[in-house]
């Protein structure tokens, strides 16, 4: 547990502060203060010391603000998000994020693992060190996802030890390989066993696990799950002792579908968490004050809701000095015009006003730091490019397609004749028939694998990406070998990011220098360049709304029905490698 | 937080058990399992592998038990517990708590401490090392209790932190200085700090503390109480971030002022403790047993009650491992024919059946470790006997005299003339003006003072005593000097105990040498003896049901009004000696 840990001398001033002996440094006035250990709304002045709450009561400040009536909710915590989801460093990310009241994350950090290893999450956990936005990570257990694929990066047993030994560091990210955990995989066992030695958490990620093979892996240590889409999931799964993450995020919407589980027995048990959050999404709609706002719609009890994003992943996580309004707390305070819309205007952090009405205090808007970012992060994307060709000789008479399904993360397997020219399969815009490849770029193997998709409606152009779940290799579709190429350079040249070509022209890209993955812009400008690259897309055919999110899953051997990784088509309900060629 | 720590071959063969490729090493059946996630009572068989539940559904096993319908419940566990008060040594403890349910204790070893230091706190966690009882403990906090006593030990910040790095220790127990806490006092503040750095708890003690110097205790860093009396305090406690901690013991009993202070919102921050729990009651009542029986009859809902005694204390000491029937947790498990007596039948520790229908289970009746009890413990009366003298001169015309009040643990101060002879002040039974003497016992000092008391009735001889709280020091009272001395060097000759002597005979005594605080026979004989001694301090003409507990807390000098310690008569209000004579 990490307990609160002031020095004695802030703790004599404190306890001044609280006797009334000294004015406190901040005094929040007329607030409707909301009490998480007993689910009152009270009156009161919040007395605010040296970044903690003194007191709650009648107190005087050097300064006193009023808060004319406004709900005053602890910092909302986030107790499962991938940063990398929202395409921005750290930095960019807390800008982002306090401004909606959210003052602590938990994070899973395994896309930049899978990138640059552990370089990648100490740089995550590092670059947080100076942010107002307190970024907790949970080691990531599953890097790389499979042995189909090449990631940047592998972490064994003693590198995820190594990791559980930072203090950011609060147990062991989501065990997603649940397969291999209830066939007792001797290397997920040390891992578990390791993250128990030190009194850390495991959390879990087993979608549609029931029954006795719920039971195994529960009993092999598994304390959580986020993956729940139904009801009668999450009710077998909080009885087996697993807190149960409600998610609600840019990919997947469990909310609706899971807000009766939320009960007074169970409510203690239950977190709203986001997992991934798009930097459209965030700023369009917000982060845990716009899953608030939904859980009341959908009839939650506004305090019982505020209770999941505060108190319950606090203690869920063991974070003793956050998540409520009492003396002793850390002052990491929200307030609410109203406990219906969240709308939210002032955020403390640390007794200090970080953020009001949306927008980051001037005074104390975060500073970059000039902190160096390591080589194996900045400079991400290492490929073979004298090794690179789209080409496909024939080599039967039909192919093996990946048929996208729209807005969902599963894909068909379909068997075509491919068109074919001087010998060679190509694609074919006319039968929405478009080539797709996985390109190596962690290592300059010269690894890479093509075959074709269909379902994007791409008639002219390429577009590559280096977000391509878990290893994140470069992924590129397109209508001409020629232009898949260039969009495949034009990812390397930015460092990683996205990229649109059509012909010999770079059509639009947005850079994403930090591992190929997070960009060092704000959420506006990346929101606003990733608006004008799916504009663009669709320009050239393409009717879907999410393209660059489509083709980044297409590489993820672990969601049926076929994927295409650096080291071949999958087929993934098989688990095996399967031939383009039949 | 202690999570789950068992080898990864116990977690592939409870893996291999919960999937159901393996037979379990014992299934139960026919149960009807208490589910403290969901407040459900449900229907399954419940697999244990290795002493841990492998899981909950259907299941074979090597061995099966039949519960017929029996109700399952997590073992219970006490949240604030003095070994001590039960006069047992932990091995004859846990032989009498486990057949009631009890499957751990959180103890604060205070009383040991301020007699053997570390060494007798060391001694009370190695000795519980082999039981089926797990005995937690915190750090006491207050040894001494005062600077105006001397005690056997002296635990200082140095000491608390060498205490705090043992496995078995949770945190820094009941800080009973409140108001040094609020006064800052550096010594406490430190020990605070100490315990925060290490992640650990601080455990609260503050009766009656409410407003600024409540929230100012808070501020130090304390998170629970146990001392509420009245419902507004707790609830004002509970408000301030406070673990509530609702005690019914042998010496307080506050349930049925508190039971309404648990709700829906509340409960997950309460508790049941007993505090105190003395043989008699032990033998008669029983333990968590009793107390559970007792809230539910005041109205709690049984589950809710079962929670506060389960999942809550698991939760609030961060033991991960127990307090719950799920897999993966250890197979600790109590059934109970009914959720209105609470009559415990089955107690399984770690898969093990240890007792059944009250009686310990033959074939795992706790052995008696050969473990070597350290000489601090073992031989812990050191008097200088030739400095003893009971004798008063007379410097005055009245005196203080100690005032009992029945029944609770406050004095009055009186002031009287004493009875003279021979120009000495002497015990006068025939006005009920007994003396009283403390005798310092663990350094042989010679340090002794003797003084009066009325309330006790006692017509002939003398009773001692070498529980003294909170130092321990041998404490006296009789009709004559010669008796006292007696009755004072009997419970030295027995190592430490009580005993009752008229004229030149020992009438009864109890032998307690484990510190002069705990016998090492089992709590049949103990009770018995203590019974005994108590109808002979009654045909002595004492009137009270208790007359050594009374003893007991005459040398407190925390607790109103007028108290007397080794060192003189203390004026509690003002918190300063006071002359004997007037």
């Amino acid at each position: 547990m990490r307990t609160r840990n002031y020095s004695p001398e802030i703790a004599r001033k404190l306890i001044r502060c609280a006797k009334g002996e000294l004015p406190c440094d901040l005094v929040l006035k007329n607030g409707k203060i909301i009490n998480v250990f007993t689910g009152e709304i009270l009156d009161g002045d919040l007395g605010i010391c040296a970044g903690y709450i003194a007191g709650i009561g009648t107190y005087r400040g050097i300064r006193e603000k009023d808060l004319k009536g406004r709900y005053l909710s602890p910092g909302l915590i986030d107790g499962h998000i991938h940063i990398e989801s929202s395409m921005l460093e750290p930095l960019q990310f807390a800008r982002s994020v306090v401004p909606h009241g959210t003052t602590a994350v938990i994070c899973d950090p395994h896309e930049i693992a899978n990138v640059s290893g552990l370089e990648g999450v100490r740089y995550l956990l590092e670059s947080a060190g100076n942010l107002s936005l307190d970024i907790f990570a949970m080691a990531p257990s599953c890097v790389p996802a499979t042995e189909m694929e090449t990631a940047g990066a592998k972490l064994d047993a003693t590198e995820v030890a190594k990791l559980l030994d930072h203090p950011k560091i609060l147990g062991l990210a989501e065990m997603m390989n649940f397969p291999g955990t209830i066939f007792a995989d001797p290397d997920i066992l040390e891992k578990i066993k390791l993250t128990q030695q030190r009194g850390l958490l495991v959390d879990g990620h087993a979608p549609g696990l029931r029954g006795k093979d719920l039971q195994a892996y529960c009993a092999a240590g598994i304390s959580s799950d986020h993956e729940c889409t139904t009801l009668e999931e999450a009710q077998e799964k909080i009885r087996s002792g697993m807190y149960i993450y409600i998610r609600e995020g840019s990919t997947a919407k469990n909310l609706a579908e899971l807000i009766p589980l939320v009960n007074p027995a169970t409510a203690p048990f239950c977190l709203l968490v986001s997992d991934d959050l798009h930097p459209d999404d965030l700023l369009q709609t917000g982060h845990l004050d716009n899953i608030l706002k939904k859980a009341v719609r959908l009839g939650l009890d506004p305090v019982t809701a505020i209770q999941l994003v505060t108190i319950n992943p606090a203690r869920r996580f063991g974070l003793e000095d956050i998540g409520a309004i009492a003396p002793g707390y850390r002052a990491n305070l929200v307030t609410f015009d109203d406990l219906t819309d969240f709308r939210v205007k002032d955020v403390l952090v640390d007794g200090m006003l970080c953020a009001e009405a949306g927008k980051l205090n001037g005074e104390t808007v975060e500073e970059r730091q000039d902190q160096a970012v390591p080589l194996a992060v900045k400079n991400s994307i290492r490929v073979k490019w004298s090794d690179v060709d789209f080409s496909l000789p024939v080599r039967g008479s039909k192919v093996r397609v990946i048929e996208l399904v729209e807005n969902q993360l599963i894909t068909k397997s379909q068997s075509l004749k491919p068109t074919i020219k001087n010998n060679f399969a190509v694609a074919d815009p006319s039968r929405d028939l478009l080539k797709i490849a996985v390109i190596e770029r962690h290592k300059a193997s010269g690894r890479m694998q093509v075959g074709f998709v269909r379902g994007f409606g791409l008639q002219r152009g390429a577009f590559a990406s280096t977000i391509a779940h878990d290893s994140h290799n470069i992924i590129v579709v397109g209508v001409s070998d020629e232009e898949m190429l260039l969009a495949a350079q034009s990812v390397a040249e930015i460092n990683g990011g996205l990229a649109i070509v059509t012909g010999k022209d770079l059509v639009a890209s947005l850079s994403l220098p930090i591992g190929g993955l997070m960009s060092t812009a704000s959420v506006q400008e990346v929101a606003e360049q990733l608006n004008t690259l799916r504009k663009k897309v669709k320009s050239l055919g393409c009717h879907l709304d999410n393209p660059f999110m489509a083709l980044s899953f297409l590489a993820l051997p672990v969601i049926p029905e076929l994927k295409l990784t650096d080291r071949g088509l999958v087929d993934v309900k098989g688990f095996h490698f399967t031939p383009l060629w039949m």
